[in-house]
């Protein structure tokens, strides 16, 4: 048997697309068959994106993400004007990158614990298991602890998850939790500085949600701090009706692809003309076949007017994998040079 | 050509577990192996759930199930006693279960449309598609706009997805949307006159949020309700806390898989010694290999301390086909009898 | 540590659809929507293959389907004539169907066994793993020797498997290894019974290779026997050629999916007009995505002149829950009463 | 709707790993999750096997590869010495590589077809779908006669595979199909040049299986070819005899997959004590929840004493994206530069 200390030494390093210049290997796939020629599709469709000067990006994200090893990328791709605002669950922005940009770490998990040989172990150890990697449980309940330490210090009042995660940005900053001051780079600390907007629409759904517990469970009887989920919807909603032409970049499926993609009918309601997104790509390997959300087709919602036909593509494939190189490709590409 | 109201002929029918007695078949899978003896497994603990009298039975639903035709198998578990509480994605429980008892229904689509052939033309329509489901997106519009009219009626504040969703219940029986009025009955409805709460952790992510937006939009500066979502995992947590044992049903992932076993860490942070989830089904068609949380092993959740190891089983099917099984299986066993 | 005896104790045990009548339970699935409803309608295009008493309905097998519990299920369609000819891969007919006809079982493994923990112990123990399955693999040694035996007592030359098939058949007959002599009914010995003919298109691929090397390399310089997989072919085409009406009801995919698809083919290359197969149903869990056969559709089989395309449908089911449901529904309404 | 011509113009093009060194892209990959990792590992055992010295490399194929664009990917393996044996499918070998090798190409296929909406229509024009790609039937047929036209050569015997697809490759080299002459490279050819064996354990499962079945039609009663797949099965357990270290880069599962491992067993039969095959990887989308063997884990086949426990890894992706970059890092790597 290891001990917690062993089991706990080998960090999940972030990839660094800027490392890696795939341009010409996803060119190659573009002439290619199934998941190559798709995912060659997407990124020429997200390069397209920001070509379009009008287009407002909006980034989803679902999945265990930036446990895995995606974190610098979607940091690279806020730090370098290729995203416009994110909608993400809350586990990718709170119990994963604002947890690492605490100062902890994801660790990689040895082959035999992938599938549960080790569980019972892992608990007694307090070591929580997303597939192939570990968490130190006793981190974790620290960041619990600094989300409600946070909305402590914040006004009694309803909340978008926008706010909230502004507001953690802001602590970050203020704590030194930076680049400048040696401590590494986060989704969050860069979204508060550039000023793009992240929503969490089921945001009481992660560590976030044990914060807001603790928090109204000391305030019961006076003023106190909730999350306002239809602020939420109401906030991004407004970002479509500024960006009459928007595009979905979406890894996962989940609630942020619905959310981000619902916008347009929410604009119509409010009496406002929108336009659907006029480009969307997924990276997924949900099915269409039962039906759900996260694996339905684009050309689906196209059926609920929420996405254009023209210039939309599926990838079947894990996002480890295709992110870098739908990222990378884009990246290399330097079409964020002519935004503004 | 087909016309809309061609398309819109032949409507979802949901199945009724009563009339199929498939104890002897969901036994004899049970020697089996692969998914048929998982599916026994899973439907033997879900009778063991029900025999534990101290046993609180958390049902989770995710993925468009209702518009499926299991709305009826729902509503028999609700109405003999088989379930405590509901977590659900919002479409199931508004777009499609609340949709329905307004007197709407989900039609059955071609087999060609299953891809998205058709889907301009169904936009022209305005015919929505699921899969192989159409919805008449009018009639969703009316939906839409009902969940407006109630959240106007209420008194300015933050409520819970379950507050809500009660007061639609009320808004079914007190417009006679009744069973006795001559209209089907509906999950809604069911539950609010047995007093079982419905909780919905990404409210805003469905048909009720078009209803908030409009609702928030008009009330511009003036007191309105929102939807508070920590409140919702308050609550939920207090009935972990009242029920020491429980035991999880969940059909699909997604946040109510999470949401329903983060209870047993929200307890602890309450500072409540409260058990882990004694007992967990979880049908999908999700894998584990990608990380993400809807198709994570419930050993998985064990590291996390959210689930025990003995009595957990996942059944790889799609839901439609395990669910009457599963369902059907426990309500012929008739275990429900003894609960109070 | 359990011992081998232990370990194999529990045998899986076939599940019998005579016993249960699914005929309600399915056409209620009829009106569902997703898998269900692909099942229901699956089930009735079985159904009326049967009524076409002009059509030779072939089946196609896959995957470890008699290991896991299938094995009545095939044998109960040969029974009641409701299939004309198999096409399935080796393992199922030798290293299984035959197997168990020799007296030898198979075992249910615990769930901790599925995902690889314990394999390095079974290797010693001299167990054989297939996910949640356990064999004996001192006994499908004595299923290898018994094929090099059969091998050997055959009449050097080239038999198409068909014929080797046919031999062991003989060798069950012979040996007592029938129903009426106390043991349990086989695929092998059935098929033999009513003269109805098994192909293995890939037949070096399983236990009877291991016999056929065996003996190849004895005889070496010799006479000796060979599988002359050309003449499989031919023989299938043959059967087209004699029923122009044709039904394929396949179960998992692979090289038995494309071989018998394959026969329209080949029927036009020896300058007869065949017409495509009318009736095609598959099982699968496989996916489009991959381009591979076993996941194609049987609409991309009707762009090669194979597959008709008004009466095809997918199922997207692991086969021990689908199949005894398709079988079922069929047996129970009887359309093979009308069959000669 | 599109004529013929215009349908099959955009033609598949293969990817060159020479032109994209993805060494450190993959080196990076081993320090995150999920899939990205294990095809980084899976890559460094196939490094691993290539600087075993003592090593014969094993290359199975299941799935539509060649038409997908990878046919160049193999063609570098076996002209670099990175293979030693190649275990397939007939259609990769015949109906994909050979056929490109007569001068016949695939094509790129409209996003629109994908599902089968189009496949009326192509069935008219005589075009073959796999999935997004596009095949003229009438060229296939050409492929087809080529090879009776082969077999015809030949003289009467039972043969292996390996020895017809020699003599398949005699041809291409004889009747100038080569790059010398200005024509495309092929596998056939460079594995005829290079005196690599190929198998294809179901070889009539293929275009070449239509040669046959015409070659033994017209040669009724007279001394005639046919395919020995016992010698098959012979042939490759000798290499296993010759090469006691032994690895497996398998490209989707099927046949080849459980051929290639099953010589370990067959040269036990044989009275040789063979090892167990040191290392494996497989690509592939399968699953183990179905209990078939394409999706079987490899520690599975440990239990059957196939594959060493210590260096094997499954990765889960689609060949198009996995292949290009495991086999591109290995060549990178240079590793083949000491074999002999
Ligand atoms: N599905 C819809 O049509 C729809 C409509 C409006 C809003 N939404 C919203 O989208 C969000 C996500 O929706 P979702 O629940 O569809 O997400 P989802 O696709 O993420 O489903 C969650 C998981 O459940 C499993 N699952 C779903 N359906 C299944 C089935 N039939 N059989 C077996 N497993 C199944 C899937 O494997 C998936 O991983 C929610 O907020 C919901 O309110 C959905
Ligand atoms: N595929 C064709 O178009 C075609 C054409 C003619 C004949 N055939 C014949 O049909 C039989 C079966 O063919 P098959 O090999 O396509 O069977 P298959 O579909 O059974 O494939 C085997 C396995 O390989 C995996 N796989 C296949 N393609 C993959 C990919 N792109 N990426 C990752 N994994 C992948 C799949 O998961 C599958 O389980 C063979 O005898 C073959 O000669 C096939």
């Amino acid at each position: 048997m290891s001990t917690k200390q062993e089991l706990l030494q080998n960090p999940i390093q972030h990839i660094d697309i800027k490392q890696h210049n795939v341009v010409a290997l996803v060119d190659a796939m573009n002439h290619m068959a199934y998941s190559s020629r798709d995912l060659a599709r997407a990124a020429t469709i997200y390069d397209m994106m920001l070509r379009d000067t009008e287009c407002g990006v909006i980034l989803c994200l679902a999945g265990s993400l930036i446990s895995a090893g995606l974190k610098q990328v979607i940091i690279d791709l806020l730090r370098n004007n290729m995203v416009d605002a994110i909608v993400s669950t809350g586990a990718n922005i709170v119990d994963q990158d604002f947890f690492e940009a605490l100062g902890f770490k994801h660790y990689v998990a040895g082959e035999e614990y992938k599938y549960g040989a080790g569980d019972a172990e892992l608990r007694e150890m307090m070591i929580d298991r997303i597939y192939d990697t570990f968490i130190d449980e006793e981190e974790l309940r620290i960041c619990d602890e600094t989300t409600e330490k946070i909305i402590n210090g914040m006004k009694p009042g309803a909340y978008s998850s926008r706010e909230f995660i502004k507001e953690m940005g802001k602590y970050l900053a203020e704590n030194g939790r930076t680049p400048k001051n040696g401590n590494e780079d986060s989704i969050v600390l860069a979204a508060y500085e550039l000023n793009i907007p992240i929503f969490c629409p089921a945001f009481s759904d992660c560590s976030f949600g044990f914060g807001i517990v603790a928090h109204q469970h000391a305030r019961q009887g006076k003023p106190m701090c909730s999350i306002d989920s239809g602020k939420d919807f109401y906030e991004l909603t407004q970002l479509k009706i500024q960006n009459p032409t928007t595009g979905l970049l979406m890894i996962g499926g989940g609630v942020p692809k619905n959310f981000a993609q619902d916008i347009v009918v929410a604009a119509d309601i409010l009496g406002v003309e929108a336009s659907m997104h006029k480009y969307a790509i997924q990276i997924t390997v949900a099915d269409a076949r039962d039906g759900a959300l996260s694996g339905s087709t684009l050309k689906e919602a196209s059926s609920w007017g929420k996405v254009d036909l023209t210039w939309e593509q599926m990838v079947y494939s894990e996002a480890t994998i295709a992110l870098p190189l739908i990222a990378g490709y884009a990246y290399h590409k330097k079409a964020y040079a002519a935004r503004t």
